[in-house]
């Protein structure tokens, strides 16, 4: 009955299958799951659950910390289970339902979710169905490999189902960092001042009598699915090295930088792969998902410590963590994503943020969440909470998507996640655009010499020009804004006829 | 000479003309002055400098707080001083020349502008030039009505020109609370934890030997121009007053609700007029400016206590906040606007924050600041700092402009300052619409029911349709989305001879 991984005695006859405990969700629920960047999430009752619908067919709202591995997500909406969801998700099958209109998705800012339910503005949640690696002695409950919205969920919810997944080494214990803030209006300052600080607890403290089921599982998370370096997204990190050397000259930073964050993807990955061999030294990472790329850094030294709400790891690196967790938790912290995400902490600690652009407009407006205006890719997830409140805000993508027939460059982007004031840097493979201390126009002129595709750059360059004649702070020729995106609906390709003859 | 303005004796042989403090400033220079919405800004130098530029042609960068009053910016570009304009204005004459392209105008969150020269992001401020009641015993400089950027522009600057201003009455000192964020990395959580906490000192504590000139003048603020309340106003204040009120109700608030901060203009002073009459007590403000509305609930006894960045009062309003400033004092404060629009602070207080649109989308994007898509108003300001971290973002438009030519209500922002993310309830003088967890799909429905006016609601409505009839997320009709302003460009009206026949 593995007393070590549930050393509340009383607790133990909570003990049950996934099949009985998902019996406890029902039909209307708000249910709160663990799991973020598919790390940290629920291995049984998920599946139990969906199983369960195809006899007795339930609806639920279903929040997590962001998106969910093993498939879970397709197959609760596959199912018919998932009726809502939010703040996050990557699910190809759960996107399509969601752009049909079928799944009502929330798309949040990853800080926000719980303040809003602690304030009550969302619908309470029900269930909170965690992961975990063992229940202390006083019921507290240690996450796994992800915290997420973990805490806030268990605290939160009426009941507790706790899934124990004996694949996660004990060592896990002391890794997690739990801090809430207060209620208002007696909220104090959250008192974090440097990214390896703990300011909490080490478990998720609970009323013990809230845990209504206790599930074993013994599965390991889904590797992570992220791409290796590619010659563009070398150049990217290349452009990105160079830049932020030519700041250390300038003074503007130290050799150790700021303390970092990076966004979810290949990209993203790709680029802190590309301070591997940078002249850098100590550096610091606080951001909400650790890819393989922060472990290699800390293990070469190269970085100090790494501050996160989740490890994505693939396969090889997940074992070689968890192969050594007792070297590797001195140096690493999991934290609530309310906390890794927060804009206090991560304007006090002067971030220099890297998130990926689907697309970016002349201005330096990005969307990175909207594929032609209306489709959602994924969601915003943290990159909102940390571009808005950087020391630094940085955009990566490469200028060109599909082979070409999509420049990522765009005259106008058709759904706005960050503002031009959000958007401090912007690289692609052919160049870095600075556009810190710039008007609009001035910004254009370095976003077409620096970062769109030769295939589209005289386009570009003849928009803008028909723009300025028209006039304005940030010229737009209106009827023209998404030509090229109607052009690719209809014939496949942004590329017009005299751009190709141009090329 | 008075002394009781000039404490330290040493500083009295730097009193000059403005003429002569004006020549300290030169071709080229970043000048950082004071003043934040027409409160607080400098009577003299200004213009001296603008008049100097006649015979002797000089171009500056110009930093301030926000707007200037007296035609300042009309003055100093008309003059052609104002070469590059930071982080707001409002002046007629400034916004042609910056949609004309001839001024370089960076819009900015108010609450970064000082961090980014902190952070050397920005270029350095050369010559700071500050408006003041009088300068202390050790050389600090007490604002008068506003405080703005000045902290740090005085700090940061090589030089300073001080403006002693012998219109505001001495009892002034001890209204400001002057607090400057600690250098990172070793920067310190900000302590404030209530509205009417002081946590700084009551003068701008610098060298006095960077005092190069001090000027007297003698004139008050400008008065400020927004208009009365009328009829869509007085509408949109009860919609928002009910509202409130069943939050009350549904014990998601208290009847203090939480502290408020309303933007500028019209709309914001008609929505705080409304609260007079309503229920709540003990209510409180956290804001970065306080208009007549302010005033007048500290007067009924609605409202505790106002925190602000700055003062800007109709005439009668003015002379009644001046005459009684002790009687004030205990119930007012003025901060730097770092710390008045403060993520952290924001976040941590739990806003209520009221904002005015231009233009809001079916899916709640906001537009604030660019008339057409291109044309600058007059600058995001403060509203982003408080709408994306508020407890409640609530955000408010009449639902038409121009006499119905223009709808408010649009299928698809021109612009976006505000993403739907930041949005919680919209309200026009046609009712509320309650936007929080929500869906787009959902959000659309609601906002054609309650906000658009009937003018356009069966156009929107037919927009949505085809949307959806295209899926996604967020549906759209790219090609369309801008047909309503393309065709005001064209026709002087965003109404079609369809919908005119229609209504
Ligand atoms: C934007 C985002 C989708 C990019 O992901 P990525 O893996 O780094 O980038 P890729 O270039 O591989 O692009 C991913 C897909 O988008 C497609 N794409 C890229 N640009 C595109 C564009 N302008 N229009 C349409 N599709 C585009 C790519 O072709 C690729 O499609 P595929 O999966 O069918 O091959 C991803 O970073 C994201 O979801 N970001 C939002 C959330 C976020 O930033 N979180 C950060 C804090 S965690
Ligand atoms: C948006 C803003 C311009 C509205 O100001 P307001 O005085 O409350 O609102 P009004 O309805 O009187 O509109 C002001 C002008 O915009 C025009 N307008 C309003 N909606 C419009 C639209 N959709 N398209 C074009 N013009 C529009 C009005 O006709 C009016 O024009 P006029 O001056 O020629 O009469 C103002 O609030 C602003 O600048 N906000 C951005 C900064 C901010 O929010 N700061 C908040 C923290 S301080």
């Amino acid at each position: 009955m593995h007393p070590d991984r549930i050393r509340l005695p009383r607790l133990r006859d909570k003990v049950m299958s996934a099949e009985e405990a998902a019996t406890l969700i029902h039909d209307g629920m708000t249910v709160g799951m663990s799991g973020f960047t598919r790390a940290g999430d629920c291995k049984a009752v998920p599946f139990a659950l969906a199983e369960r619908a195809k006899t007795h067919p339930l609806q639920i709202t279903l929040m997590t910390g962001a998106s969910l591995g093993h498939d879970a997500d397709k197959v609760l909406s596959d199912a018919g289970v998932t009726a809502r969801r939010m703040p996050f998700q990557v699910d190809a099958s759960l996107r399509k339902r969601i752009n049909a209109g079928e799944v009502m998705f929330m798309d949040q800012h990853l800080s926000e979710t719980v303040e809003m339910l602690r304030n009550r503005q969302l619908k309470p949640v029900d269930m909170a169905v965690i992961e975990a690696t063992c229940i202390t002695a006083d019921g507290g409950i240690v996450p796994t490999t992800s915290v997420g919205n973990s805490a806030s969920f268990a605290i939160l919810a009426q009941k507790v189902i706790v899934e124990i997944n004996l694949s996660m080494p004990l060592e896990l214990e002391g890794l997690h960092d739990i801090y809430i803030p207060t209620y208002r209006p007696t909220r104090q300052p959250i008192p974090l001042v440097s990214v390896d600080q703990r300011i909490g607890t080490p478990a998720i403290p609970i009323d013990p009598e809230k845990i209504a089921a206790i599930v074993f599982t013994n599965r390991p998370d889904s590797p992570s699915t992220v791409l290796p370096p590619d010659l563009e997204t070398a150049a990217i990190a290349d452009h990105l090295n160079d830049f932020l050397m030519r700041e250390v000259k300038a003074n503007r930073l130290s050799a150790a930088l700021q303390p970092l964050q990076a966004g979810i993807g290949t990209i993203a990955n790709a680029v802190l792969h590309g301070l591997l061999d940078s002249p850098f030294q100590d550096l610091r990472m606080y951001s909400e998902v650790l890819q393989d790329s922060s472990i290699d850094l800390l293990d070469s030294g190269r970085m100090t410590f790494a501050s996160a709400s989740s490890m994505t790891l693939s396969a090889g690196c997940y074992e070689r963590v968890m192969a050594n967790l007792a070297r590797y938790k001195s140096r690493l912290v999991l934290r609530p994503q309310e906390i890794s995400n927060h804009p206090e902490v991560v304007r006090r600690l002067g971030l220099i943020t890297i998130n990926t652009a689907l697309e970016c407009d002349l201005y330096g407006n990005v969307n990175s969440t909207h594929v032609n205006g209306t489709h959602m890719m994924n969601g915003i997830g943290g990159s909102g909470d940390f571009a808005r409140n950087a020391h630094m805000s940085i955009f990566v993508t490469k200028s060109l998507a599909k082979g070409g027939d999509i420049s990522s460059i765009v005259p106008m982007v058709t759904h706005v996640d960050h503002t031009e004031h959000d958007v401090d840097v912007l690289v692609t493979e052919h160049g870095l655009a600075d556009l810190r201390g710039l008007a609009p126009r001035e910004r254009a002129r370095v976003v077409i010499d620096q970062c769109v595709s030769p295939l589209y750059r005289d386009a570009l360059k003849d928009y803008f020009k028909e723009a300025c004649r028209r006039g304005g702070h940030t010229p737009h020729v209106l009827e023209e804004a998404f030509a090229w995106h109607t052009r690719f609906r209809e014939t496949g390709s942004m590329l017009s006829r005299d751009m190709m003859l141009a090329d």
